[in-house]
This record gives C-alpha cells, sequence and structure tokens, in this order.
C-alpha cells in the first residue's frame, strides 16, 4: 500500500491506520521486562540495594563477571546512523527506528538475544566509532545495520580494532553468507563446481563487497563486479578506494563493458544495486544460469521474466517468491554462536561455517524452488549456532573462562 | 554478607553464590521482548519488509510519528559513568550495570517503562554530553545515574539544553523529591510551617544541592549546608564554584563552624553525606527534632541513637527501617506523567507536583513511622503519574500533538 503524498505536510493518522502495517506498529514493537520479580521490600533488598551493591563490588574487582551476573552474555546494540535503510536510502536515524525495533524483534524471536536499538544522531565515521565504544560496556556483541557505503567499511574496521566483543555489518556479512548458502546449492543442484563458475554481480557497495569476498573464500575463481557504469576493471580512472581494491582481487578474466556485456555466458548473476537488467541480458547467460535478484521490493529482474530466459534457479529478497535470500536466515544464529562462546570477533571461518550450516539444512531435499530454508525452520537458529561457536573455538576468538571464576 | 577478599585476585564463584544475590543476578535482570509476534511470512513482511518500510517513510515525512508508531513515547535511557554509585563511589561503567538493570526493573515494575542502560566508558564531562545526544533520538526521557559531583550538574544542564526530551538526574531530584515529601509530613505532624524550620543539611554534593534547592522552593527559609569542613559560608576561602553558589542562596542567618555547632538548636537534620553525627549533636537540636540519616547502608546516625537523644521524626535510605527515603517512590512516576504527556523537560513545577503527590498518599493517617507511602503501595505511581502530567501542562513542556497527525 503505497503512501500518498509525497510531500513534507504531515500525513493524516487515520489515512496511514488504513495500512496495517501502521495499527500493529503502534507503540512499538519490543520492550523491556524485567527477568526477576520483585514482590517487597526482601526482594528490593537483593535485586536493589544494599544487595546489588554486593555484585556491583565483585564485578569491580573482576568486570568479566559481568558475562555472569549481568544480561551482557546476552545482549548486543544494533546501531544505524539511518544512512542507507532498506531501499529507502538516507532517511535520518528516527525513521531508521522501526526496522531496528524489526530487527530487534527477530533476534528475540529467532535467536533468544536482547537487542537494543541505538539510532545515531551523527553520520561522522570517527564520531560513530568513539560513541559505539563509550557505550559497549553493557553490551556483549555490535550488529551495525543500514549504514552507507563506503563508510560502513570504515566504522566496522575501527570499532572491531577497538573492541572484544563481536561487530557485525549484517548488510555485508548477512547476506553474504545467506548469499553464499544459496549459491552453493544452486551449484550442488545443477551440477557445477564452485571453481567453475563465472559470477557477476551487480552493486559494489556493503553487500556486493562481502558477497565477492565470501565466493573468493569458498573457491569461486572468477567474479566480476559491477557498478553502474559497467565492469570494475583496474584500468577505469573513476574507482573509489574501495572500488579499486575490489577490481584488483577480482575480474581474473579481465572484462570490460557494460553489465551485459559481462552476462555472455555468465554462470551466475546476483544483483544487489537496485538497477534493472534486461531478459535479453539473461538470455545470454550460459545454459541453466542462476538468478540472484536481491533488491527489494523490486528485483533486478522479475522471477517470472528471468524463468522464460532460460534460469534454472531463481532466487529473490522477498518472501513472496520461493528462495529468499534473507539475512534472518543468518544472523540470529550467527550472533546466538558468537554469544554462547562468549565470542571476541565474528571470524571468516564463523561466517562460512554459517553459510554451510544454512546450506546444509536443506541438502537433502534440494529443488530448484528450495535452495535455502524457510525462516521459521525452527532447526536454523540452533543448527546455524551450534556450527558458529564450533567455529569461533577452532579459530580462537574465544575469551577465556577461568575455571575457579565461573560455575554454570 | 561481606565479600571474602579486596584483592585484585578473581572471587571464586562458588564463594559468591553463598550470598542470595548473585543466584538472582545470574544472567542479569532484565530482557528485551517483542510485543508482537511474527509468526509467519505474512507477519514477517508486516513487522519486517516491505511493512516496515512504510513506517520508516511515514516517519521520515513527520519524525514527529515516532511517539506513535516506535517504542519512544515509553522508552528511556538510563545513563552512567560509573563515578558514584550507590556508596561505592567510582567502580567503573561495567561494575554499575547490575544497579543500572535493578533500576530498570524497578521503572518497568513501577512505571512501566523500558530502560535501556548505558554505561559509559568516558567520565569526560564534553564526551559524556556528546554520546547521549547521539543516542538519544530512539528514546523519550534520559534518566542519569550514579554521576558524581559536580560534574553531574554540568552534564545534566547541557543534556537538556540539547535535548528536547527530559532529562532528569535521579540522585539528585528524585533524592530532593522523596526528602521533600517527608519533610513536608514531619512538619505537620510535628505542627510546624515549613517557612519556620532552620534546617540542617550534611554534604554538598548532587543530593544536598538538590535537595536545598527543592526545600527553597517550597518555603523553607533557613537552610544551612555543611561539608567535611563545616559549615558553607561565603567567607570560607576553600569553596569550589558550586558550593560558593550554594552558600551564596542559603545560611541566611550568617551561621559559621562545625556541622555540631549548626545542629544547635535546628528543627531538622538532612544527612546525605556518608559521615556520621554524634548523639550528643542530636541531643542539642531543637525539641521534635526530625532527623533524616540518608547514607547507605550506614545511616549518619543509627535510628535508635536519634530517638534516645530525642528525636520525634526518624527516616533514613534503608529499607529494615520506618520512613524509608527511597527514590523509588518518585522516579517511576515522575517519568510515567512526563512521557505520558510528551514532556519536553521535567520543570521545578513537576517535581514539586511529584512531592505533594507522595507526601498526600499517607497525610490522612500520618504516624511517626509512616510520612512517606511504601513503595509497594498500588497508588503510588499513579498518582504521581497524574499529578506530573498536570503540572507539566501547567508549565507548557507539553509536546504538541498535531490535531490531525495523531489519533489514539
Amino acid at each position: 500500500m503505497p503512501l500518498a503524498p509525497a510531500s513534507s505536510e504531515p500525513v493524516p493518522a487515520s489515512h496511514l491506520d488504513d495500512d496495517p502495517a501502521f495499527p500493529l506498529h503502534r507503540g512499538g514493537k519490543i520492550e523491556i521486562r524485567p527477568t526477576v520479580r520483585v514482590r517487597d521490600n526482601a526482594g528490593l533488598a537483593l535485586a536493589y540495594t544494599p544487595g546489588v551493591g554486593r555484585v556491583s563490588q565483585a564485578l569491580a574487582l573482576d568486570p568479566e563477571l559481568a558475562f555472569d551476573y549481568t544480561w551482557k552474555s546476552n545482549a548486543i546494540l544494533i546501531v544505524t546512523d539511518g544512512t542507507a535503510v532498506l531501499g529507502l536510502g538516507d532517511i535520518g536515524p528516527i525513521a531508521a527506528l522501526p526496522v531496528m525495533e524489526g530487527k530487534s524483534l527477530l533476534f528475540k524471536e529467532f535467536g533468544g538475544i536482547d537487542c537494543v536499538p541505538i539510532c545515531l544522531d551523527t553520520q561522522d565515521v570517527d564520531e560513530i566509532v568513539d560513541t559505539v565504544v563509550r557505550i559497549a560496556p553493557a553490551y556483549g556483541g555490535i550488529n551495525l545495520e543500514d549504514i552507507s557505503s563506503p563508510r560502513c567499511f570504515d566504522i566496522e574496521e575501527k570499532l572491531q580494532a577497538r573492541l572484544d566483543i563481536p561487530v557485525f555489518h549484517d548488510d555485508q556479512h548477512g547476506t553474504a553468507v545467506v548469499a553464499t548458502a544459496a549459491l552453493t546449492n544452486a551449484a550442488r543442484l545443477t551440477g557445477r563446481a564452485l571453481a567453475d563458475l563465472r559470477v557477476v554481480i551487480s552493486g559494489a557497495g556493503a553487500a556486493g563487497v562481502a558477497i565477492t569476498d565470501m565466493l573468493l573464500a569458498v573457491g569461486v575463481r572468477e567474479v566480476i563486479v559491477c557498478d553502474r557504469l559497467g565492469v570494475l576493471d583496474p584500468a577505469r580512472g573513476d574507482l573509489t578506494p574501495v572500488k579499486a581494491r575490489l577490481a584488483a582481487r577480482t575480474n581474473s578474466s579481465g572484462a570490460t563493458g557494460s553489465l551485459e556485456d559481462a552476462l555472455v555466458g555468465a554462470d551466475v548473476f546476483i544483483g544487489v544495486s537496485g538497477g534493472t537488467v534486461a531478459q535479453s541480458a539473461i538470455a545470454a547467460m550460459a545454459p541453466l544460469s542462476i538468478v540472484f535478484s536481491l533488491a527489494n521490493p523490486d528485483p533486478e529482474v522479475h522471477p517470472e521474466v528471468a524463468r522464460a530466459a532460460g534460469a534454472a534457479v531463481i532466487a529473490t529478497g522477498r518472501s513472496d517468491f520461493p528462495n529468499q535470500i534473507n539475512n534472518v536466515l543468518a544472523f540470529p544464529g550467527i550472533f546466538r554462536g558468537a554469544l554462547d562462546v562468549r565470542a571476541t570477533r565474528i571470524t571468516e571461518g564463523m561466517k562460512l561455517a554459517a553459510a554451510e550450516a544454512i546450506a546444509g539444512l536443506v541438502v537433502a531435499d534440494l529443488t530448484a524452488e528450495r535452495i535455502v530454508p524457510d525462516p521459521f525452520d525452527p532447526r536454523l537458529s540452533a543448527t546455524v549456532a551450534a556450527a558458529v561457536s564450533a567455529a569461533a573455538v577452532r579459530d580462537g576468538v574465544v575469551r577465556p573462562r577461568a575455571a575457579g571464576r565461573v560455575a554454570r
């Protein structure tokens, strides 16, 4: 249902509430609840002063005890500056809040994680980093969300360098994990090895960069990334530093030209751009082509168009078509797994383990309409979490628990 | 139960859990919960993308709609830097977290308010102010907590100047509201007018300053404030700027000397210092003296000692004596009342209204053992909230609601 007037005039609430999304959002979608009840002065004396003072004293001597005696081991911050919200762009911090609440809701429903929304009233990289570092002590992880590229790369890197808890930009890594899981299964289904695929990615932003890196990590050898002006090749003089580095580690075949040029004979198209791709370009791909049109709400190629053009496996970002490439398949389990072992960061190994676990859940009954699990698959979060926890231990990024200190 | 070793060695958890406060704190005391359920893809499409995008678009056009369609109208931040936690002093941000969680629990239990703990990894006034301003957009109020004096005065003032939501330092104003309510009833009980009282306050920190200001506002004419070196009088050369300003607006009788000197003939003693006062000093006060020894856990004068010295009305900060002067009597109702009318700040009028409402709840059956209500009095929060809301409207600090915009 479209919003009626695209002006700066307030929209009458009576109009808004015709859309069922609005009544559902009234008063917000999350709340804080006590997990212990205080019914009398004796309860008050334990949960609050003076009892709480003894707990605080113990934490002053050994701050790691916060993982046992506060919500820190299960609570994360979801942080945005409102610059790249869904497909809506830079709509500001307050307008991003419904999305952050939605994500918090999903973190709890699917991962059992307490997730506090932080909508930042600044777009300055260093101010964002300083702010998040200062408010981090009470939290066991940071999920970055809807922050525009290329600022998001800097922010994530600087934050992780200064914090000993996981920092995870979901628009990059969540998308990459699910796309990699989906592509792994699509390749299986069409009888090809990842190493033999020619993959064309449209979009060189947060998702495009992260998907590229993950595909290279799982053994794809030929990835060609395109932005609005065509193939990223090192000879182009207009590349930003991020795109120049991306060009340097991709396009091993030396392709040039437009996205359509790159798609000729390609095995895989992954769209994370919001642009459009013509039916003829899909038709020019290799036989049994794989088409992931992830732009929301309007896919780069409509699934029916891609099918008519000969695509064998088709995925979108939408829930009303088969094979939804949705980050919700990944982020609850990834953070659950990281928090369960008190990980200090999220490694490449943990992300790869998540992708494998997601793909593995449907590998036994793979079809062209089912290359990823349903978000409501009850096995999903626990399976991903277990794989991520194991990878964290393998990678040695687990917070030490002093044997004498923690008795669970 | 004391903590065994006062060293930097980790305390074995087996010892800690002998104290019932510790098992109660395991895993923390609060959680985030969804208020809407998402059971299938249709639900996901409303609470999350694409439905949430339409709500975000509406908020981008009119950010005030966040008060209707997010948790902002009921969610506040509780912010500390860990510098003045209970009576424990500067124990750092992480060690303060159990206290912040306890406060969050009380905000919800007594006020129905969603309260997110923020434990700041900085003690710099400007960094604190900048940080809180940047994370404020998703919240309808700021409760400052356990921040040392005199920094707390600057931080509160600067924050309120930059934010259009209430900023409230509970250690100042919550304490002042409850102490004023208690003193109002103690004066009634002993048949004296507030204007005729000679009040001596021990402690010139956050609570001492705020109590002084509020007593002057309700008509007390003679307030004498003492710090560790005795009466604050303008002639003293060692006063900080805050204390010099305090001296200039108090001590109208020109008292000098020690706290004991000031107490001779005084009607009221209010201790918020953590020091001790001798029985003889209480005995030297006027007949029917009023003694509020609010230091926790050790009152400046033990209630039995004060009684033996002739005090007629005695209050402490502890739950195991009658007349507990506990901020929990005030802060849930004050914020409830402020949020209910979407107040932009908390005025002197709102605080006075809260004090009157608290005092009024027990005025019909006043005794020396019951000058303030019990924290579990079921009328408390709603009564305070209604008085505070009305005062906010009177004081004109209510956020305008566009008639065409908001339909509740």
